[in-house]
């Protein structure tokens, strides 16, 4: 069991980029924000994450390796299709920004997120570092699964 | 990744009663019966199982040991409550029969599984074993979690 407390924002331009990232794809077996399973694979490695409610930028995590022949069957079992991403990773003065790039129907969406010991640790803003949307649930892969960015235009104009 | 071929039957008498069985207690972060997600602690063991759509008596099955005080921790964000029972092993003829017994709002459920190498293996049938329900959802554990069987009258008549 663990707790994540993480900030999540959006991402102005391109000066964040550094290399090219390592593919992450995900799916959901629940979606339900109260109990949210999901499954991973990232490269050689697979895994199942159950977090559960997020309470201000803080949310229960629990996270087991699996089996990747495993994960590839959970995957179609899953509610929804794979969320493709490129992960990029910036160390930051003891913390990390993990900026996602996301693919197919969540292109062109690119968010950064930073894992913070406690809710009030500090952190330095780079130039690229756009509008906060921990709160917004619209961003969260589970919600990216089913109602992924490319179509938000379409329904919410 | 393994395949669960079982059958289930409701039980007749006490015949098939010997010693107190184990108890088991179980809940669910997914009740879809197309990805069902459950948390069991049985004893000092605790598992995480992914099932999919059963197909005749065939389910795909998942299941990952996790430690006791993860899933004590799973148990609170759980779609419902903990469905309790009793298990009773019974070996019979190379193959075994579960029977559950169940408790609290489930009783006096009683429910008899036998877990088979193929969909066309033989097996006896002792004399205690009544009507096959291994088709009748309402006899899953999943949905026991979210409509016990002490219910079923109330609202089926």
């Amino acid at each position: 069991m663990g707790i994540e407390i993480e900030r999540k924002f959006l991402v102005r331009g391109e000066g964040w980029r550094q290399g090219e990232g390592r593919y992450l794809c995900q799916a959901y077996l629940s979606r339900d924000p109260a109990r949210t399973v999901r499954v991973r694979i990232d490269g050689q490695q697979a895994f199942l994450t159950i977090k559960g409610l997020t309470a201000g930028a803080t949310r229960a995590e629990f996270e087991y390796a699996i089996p990747v022949a495993d994960a590839k069957a959970l995957l179609s079992l899953a509610d929804g299709p794979c969320v493709e991403k490129f992960r990029h990773r910036l160390p930051a003065g003891g913390l990390v920004w993990e900026i996602d790039e996301f693919l197919g129907a969540n292109a062109p969406l690119v968010v950064a997120e930073i894992e913070l010991p406690s809710e009030d640790h500090p952190f330095d803003r780079p130039d690229w570092l756009g509008e906060e949307v921990t709160q917004d649930t619209r961003y969260f892969n589970s919600a990216l699964a089913a109602r992924p960015y490319s179509r938000w235009q379409a329904s919410s104009g």
